[in-house]
Formats: structure tokens, sequence, C-alpha cells
């Protein structure tokens, strides 16, 4: 299991959290999204580590950025 | 033909447009809802003048407060 947070730009509302968290629940193997609208933290569970990119690209595709 | 424009708090981004717009074009009568993000104004037109409490339910029920 491996958990890493990331910081996610652009978020303002519920249906900012919902595009990302649905984003990237869509990468393999990931099991868990949690959000903290006010931090832009984006904590992402998974089975095993995840490529950052994929997690980029994730954020991007939900039109947001990943500040890191 | 009437267009009336209400101030609506809450709206941060263009999913916040997207509820409110599909709620109140719901309302029957209303032809075209136009929002202004940055002031929160949401032009609504309609076939014939629309109760505001109809308007305000929708507003509500989208999840953002009508302002007056």
């Amino acid at each position: 299991m491996s958990e890493t947070t990331y910081t996610v730009t652009g978020m303002t509302c519920e249906h900012c959290i919902a595009s990302v968290t649905e984003e990237i629940s869509e990468i393999d193997g990931v099991t868990a999204v949690a959000v903290d609208l006010p931090t832009g933290g984006v904590t992402v569970t998974s089975t095993t580590p995840i490529d950052q990119a994929d997690v980029r690209n994730a954020v991007e595709e939900a039109g947001y950025r990943l500040a890191a």
C-alpha cells in the first residue's frame, strides 16, 4: 500500500473535488482519493506506488494543475 | 417574453454555473439562462414572467443562494 499527497491548484468547490477525485480514481491501483479543499491537498492511496505523471495527467484531465 | 436578472451567491467555478443553469432551466417557460460568474448575475429569459420563488427554489436546489 502506498500513500502520497499532492497539491492541486484551482479547485474552488465540491464539484471541483468530485472532478479531480473521479479522474484520479481511474488510475490503475488507486484505492482512495482524499481532497482537502482549503489547502488543495490531494492524498492518493494505491496498492502500489503510482507514477506522478499519471496523477498529473488525471488532474489536468479534470481541468486543474498539479502544483509541484 | 420576459427577462429578469437575479444575484446568486456562492458560485465559484464553471461547475457551479452548470448546476444553477440546469436547475433554473427546468422551470416551466424558461428559454435561456445566462450567468456572469464574477458578479453572480443570473439573467433568466422566459416566455412569461416567472415567480421569483421558483427561481429561489431552483437556485437552492443547486446548492446556492439568491441574494435578494
